[in-house]
């Protein structure tokens, strides 16, 4: 397909310097980022998460950005089918282009080319964060506080499916929005049932928000029901934005992503500076998830300690008793920022250590030098587990990580003895269960446990 | 659950007088009209077609209009808690309860206490068609043809209930709004789709338009996704809203209802008055209902002549060319009601028989003298044939129906040997895919053929 | 100008029989009717009180409605040019043909041509009343009170109108919205002020209501600030729609149109059981209309007693005040209506005598045999006053009272001499204060008194 | 009045560090800035246009910025009373509370603090004047070209002042929007007219669009009807919003700082880049402003030679004619800009030449070296001509030039002879009619010609 289409939504009126910056000319690298985005967008209604191979089946995809009297045009040859009907672009997809050049242009544009934040400190990188969500519209002042984060795998059984769907659906009754990475999988079911539970309520303002960055957006490509999208810059700055956006989260079983999403956090609620923070945590499945949850659990007991169980609930087979148990916690959420006079839309208070913003980046050299063991305070052990697994997931899925695996293969990880043996554990059962990659495949993994 | 509740969205203000007449010691059966239809409606959660075992169930149910200083009030006592979020009642069953509400005052107030319209002819029935469709808000000017009229059964299976969801789907990305009976299976699962597919254009004012009447409504209860209700006053009246409203209709597999609804159809579009008019149908179900609607092709040709297959389309097991077939057709339909300038709104120039308008009550007396032969001329015979399985209906999911079954055992129809054996092999088929009855429970007919 | 237009806002869709009735060829005078109200809406650009002036004007002026596929269209022959821009008719312009439309067909057609109601009996006329406003939308649930009813001159100083412009102003701060009879001067000016300080308010939904009847629309045309334009059938049902609507009423100097709506409000007021009515009512005008109130007030006192006094107050040259005034007797309204759980929007516990609603037709005969005297009660008294003055209205403006003039010369009015006295007294000061006209023509009066 | 209230519309939600930015104690001057700024908006119902007289008048006014669950608050201690009804603020004085904050933090923050731009360039000016509008939301992709600019004085009789509200409402009623520079007088009329014109067109998006700068906003206060407010950081870039936001523009009688705008827009019109600009551009005002006009066109001619009359047409006395002609002239301009893809929200293709844009500081010395002859190229002069008059402005009106005029004395203007004659007569002129200041006091210029 080729065509020219008036991108909707949230899209700025682009300066002319703004435009000439996204020529295909460019030297900044700008239009190959816009054009790699706007594939995975426009590929959405055929999942792969093999950013690679979308690219080579690609090849002369293209986009260019035109500047006509009511606005910017986007100019698109050879687009994937799938994002049309009968020769006509799905809106859904016309307003993620708008989101995707929304977020280049300010994000690589204002923030990279100007120094506009410090970016070394934290402070200058949470300013960064609440400016592209800003900028994005994805925070709503005087609106109370309903948005569930929901992660989970991409790659999940039919049954796990119909589970996030049935969550999402409750949530949705009890006028819960739903905030996710994208993707299919658990990122999808939940939007889907609060759409049908947001049709009831006569939600019409429902919000389904998916949070992206450019390395992920080829693997796990925004469902056209996510309603406001956001391209943060790299993966830590994406994970921040989930948790200040967000007034609760529930996991559902995903793989390492989800595993490294949930160190993360629990990393960071480990903090001296967060112990009265409240912040409600759902780990979740179907029943016969039930297993998968005690490994995690294990797992997390093993190397956070004991004390890590009071961070999270773990229910399973009951979607409505999640539903409550989210609604009832956003409630607290809402009334201990009302004492506080904190802002319901971006949760300022929560301390982020440096460990957990600094972008790692997932070399071969990096990945092996990661101190795995528990003689270290456990938020540090926290903090190198989470990137351990950042770097499984590029392995597996982005771009990147996938050119760098096949030239000097397989990451090695080194950990104390027993630990090896329960991420090894661990991984053994993400493998065995199919969540590490979409396409059923046989899994190689990316990685060596040494 | 007894609470008290606004009703929303389309409850007109009520007079004083009109308040009365709805009162609990109403001499009209008014307060029991609305009593039984405010059940149905709140029992949409909890799916059955027994509306006998309903009103068993909930035997002190009670709902109570009261005037207050910003407008109407209802007082439900001992409801059915389904509707009932976390003790809040579902936006979308509160405004069905407004609809009700509206319709049973205005049907059974102005039209019947007035005698506002003549219904004994064929102008003045149309007319008190279009007036109460026009007071329920269901004509609207100004929007362009788009309202698909959606048949089928209410017990079906899984993978017919998931392939009207994938028509719905294609329906909705292509602008197309749905209008069904209410109730489960084929008229919920279009509009279900449709759901998904108005979020993912953006389509905010879908339409999702269910038309019910009070006899149906306990048995096909209008899930809360119905954004539109009207409560017609008898089953020939709801036929003709649907034809009069609809641009498009498409039939799912179903049981005798959907019969009924196929004889109706056609033997209207039989009329001489009506040849030049464009009305797409298209009879569709998954792979598996092939032969299903070779038998009612069989049928259909046998009783109504081989002409009239070039009313109706048959496609099997592809949504896609459904859906591009509907709206190709009803583009065609615009373009001929512009050209002759006719309403969008509202079908008047097409012809029905006094014989399809007149409301046909299914005693046992009626049931048994109805004309079932093929010596008539074919409109007369759709027009009988159409009359038998109304009456079938009654018998298996109507109160008044299962009472008279109850009291004097089942109806008999009798016809010529060939169109009795034709009939008899329909109707077995229909017992046997179990499209006769939502439980699953072994098939008692309320019919004998002889 | 000829043209075709669309109807905008509150037009009904009509149904075929409705389009025909009101056809050129019309046997029923509904052609004829529409078409007087038609223009006088249209006039609205170029103030005139002379009803038969204006029809002289436009003898060949045409409106004819056409059925169309998107809805109804109204083809309009010879249409004064002021109602349009450029060849474009003013947006409200074409918002009160629709309204006038819906007005003439549901009044002219449901109510009077089906007996609907039962216009001999007080609950009956009621009853027609709310249902016609019902219609129009004028009854809005869920707004609190809010509706100031504004009566007064159509013919009056720049002073005066300016002050009315002033009060407007200061009553749209307070977020009020205004009701008038439509028409120039004292009509106009609050709305006017009104409008100013809604936008300053950023209120989008000021409501600017006119309430007109046939008789007199042609004489005092609704401006196109008007946002909502309701023809009532009669000047007493007229009466009653303010009365019940409104939250509270000003009155502004005005001729015998506004003496008039005075005793209309006070005979109602006085009666007994209407003790305990909260209802807000102020007279007022500029610093220089002192003496106008003065006499007023002592006219109410002679003919209706002492204790008249407390329904009113009277404030002159302080539009604050009056703002004040009103938004805290609106408030304590708001507050009764609460406790008694009446309605905001229909002042049904208001108690109108039968001699408030009986249609007064202004014969010679009739208001020769007016009981102007003290010897009755004071509402019987009022209630003849009303009609006096009422009789006068139709002679200075309406079509049948000004042939009815023509042909037999003036009303003869007879009453006791001291009362007499007062009326000459009053009256002639409306004459002298150029209060009974537009046009500023030396005024013929069109009545004597003996 | 001292309380607390959130402000409306476009305030962004604001960082931690914007908020403390702007706190009390800031060394950054910002909070005297937004000090200053908030009290002349809320002094709008109390006309002066002496800054410094209304800085003395409040002394003790002070505002602060609150950060709370919701969003912002602002505190306010001993404000103007005016800016209340009844102890509730205006709404759209809170929206103007809103705009400044926003344009504060955008451009005294962003704009300034981070050197975003290349002020020193002709394109970095434009490009920053480019993002000060876009985040103020005043560039609406998608509207046509509704938009005319008003210029007049502030300080006009009433007559003028109802000849500017008629031409207004002529341009309402033509879909036209309004665009000026806030404050009393011409930039009031306009905008009032439009406001009844759209009113009766049912416009309910109509933009009134005020444009302002720190120095001019406490003596041009903007009126609560202007619902898009910008403060530009200089005059100069004012300017330039003025003429890229237009789509047209009148210019009524006015003084210095009228002949300021006209020479600021001839002098760009001139440019030789802009020979094939489409700029529909009126001088208008009542009959009796006739002789007015034909002085300014002298003076123009004079200065600018016989050509310059083309750019501009002269009407007096005749409101439709003005409204037409910029109606026709805006047409055009949509043509235009569609056949060059030009964007209609901003006018990037016109050609500013840098001494139009870099921002003139009216010293004593400054105003003394000002080259006022005609031996030098038309535009330099007519760069140099409005140099004069802005610094006129300055010293009339602007907190810092009436000090420094109070310090130093008048400014010293030198010019040839005989331009001298013609300025001397210009100004003379101005005084006489009172156009120069607000109070009516007799004016004691600010400037000698030498």
């Amino acid at each position: 397909m080729s065509t020219i289409i008036s991108p909707e939504g949230s899209l700025e009126i682009l300066s002319q310097q703004e435009v000439n910056r996204l020529h295909r000319t460019s030297q900044t690298g700008l239009h190959d980022l816009l054009r790699r985005c706007a594939l995975a967008v426009l590929n959405c209604g055929n999942p792969t998460d093999d950013s690679v191979a979308l690219l080579e089946a690609y090849k002369d995809f293209d986009i260019e950005v035109l500047q006509q009297d009511r606005g910017i045009r986007l100019k698109l040859t050879n687009a994937p089918a799938d994002a049309f009907v009968d020769g006509r672009m799905i809106r859904g997809i016309r307003e993620h282009l708008s989101s995707i050049l929304r977020d280049i242009v300010y994000v690589y544009n204002e923030i990279q080319h100007h120094n506009r934040f410090d970016l070394t400190t934290g402070e200058g990188t949470t300013n960064a964060v609440f400016h592209i969500l800003r900028k994005a519209g994805a925070l709503k002042p005087g609106r109370d506080p309903s948005l569930v984060v929901c992660w989970g795998g991409h790659s999940i059984s039919r049954e796990e499916y119909e589970y996030t769907k049935d969550v999402g659906y409750h949530l949705g009754l009890r006028d819960l929005d739903i905030c996710t990475g994208c993707g299919p999988g658990a990122m999808k079911g939940p939007m889907k049932g609060a759409n049908v539970a947001h049709a009831k309520q006569r939600r019409k303002e429902g919000r389904y928000l998916g949070v992206s960055e450019p390395g992920i957006i080829a693997a796990e490509a925004p469902n056209p029901i996510v309603n406001e999208l956001v391209v943060m810059p790299d993966i830590e700055k994406r994970l921040e934005a989930f948790v200040r956006l967000g007034h609760g989260i529930i996991v559902f079983p995903g793989g390492v992503g989800t595993a490294e999403e949930i160190l993360y956090l629990l990393g960071i609620l480990l903090h001296p500076g967060n112990q009265d923070i409240s912040y409600p945590l759902v780990f979740t499945g179907p029943e016969s998830a039930k297993e998968y949850f005690e490994k995690i659990d294990e797992f997390l007991v093993y190397t956070l300690g004991e004390e890590i169980r009071r961070y999270y609930t773990i229910i399973t087979g009951d979607p409505v008793s999640v539903a409550r148990t989210m609604r009832e916690g956003i409630d607290r959420v809402a009334e201990s920022r009302r004492e506080r006079q904190d802002a319901f839309y971006f949760h300022w208070r929560l301390n982020i250590a440096r460990e957990f913003q600094a972008p790692f980046e997932p070399t071969h050299e990096a990945m092996r030098a990661l101190a795995l063991h528990r003689n270290q305070p456990t938020h540090e052990l926290a903090a190198n587990l989470r990137r351990a697994f950042s770097g499984i997931v590029a392995g597996n899925v982005k771009e990147q990580g996938i050119r760098a695996i096949e030239a000097h293969g397989p990451f090695v990880l080194t950990a104390e003895p027993e630990l090896m043996r329960r991420l090894d554990e661990l991984l053994t059962s993400f493998v065995a269960q199919g969540r590490m990659k979409l396409d059923g495949q046989p899994y190689t993994p990316c990685y060596v446990l040494k």
